[in-house]
């Protein structure tokens, strides 16, 4: 089973990264450009079969390592 | 219109970061961990309204910054 995981940063924390990202494409001449925010993205490759169980384990490593949930959000989807 | 754009490596590229989370993850007990990819994710507010603009001006903004299209697949999602 395959696990897509998205971390994001919650609105209103400061995102230097997707600011940097938004001044290079207007300085690279992309008008109307008006707001980036960049997050990960993150494939996890289970042997776990039950959808149920490896929502609960993915839930348990996104709190453990992949996002810091003072300031960031998580999705978990799951592909069979 | 928000445009969330997937940039990831191409399959048979080393993913550093992927096995190192990998890694981490096994070493905090997590069993059957076979693979993980890491990729970024990036959300673009735009002004424009017309999808099919949108769609080419993201896709222009891909191949000239976003994503290393030497290495990297970069996937558009747009909403209206």
């Amino acid at each position: 089973m395959k696990a897509k995981v998205h971390v994001t940063l919650k609105n209103g924390v400061l995102d230097p990264q997707g600011k940097a990202i938004g001044n290079a494409l207007t300085g690279l001449g992309f008008a109307g450009v008006s707001g980036v925010r960049q997050g990960k993205y993150i494939e996890i490759e289970l042997d776990e079969r039950d959808a149920a169980k490896a929502r609960a384990t993915v839930e348990k490593m996104c709190k453990t390592l992949l996002a810091n949930t003072v300031i960031e959000n998580y999705r978990i989807d799951l592909d069979a």
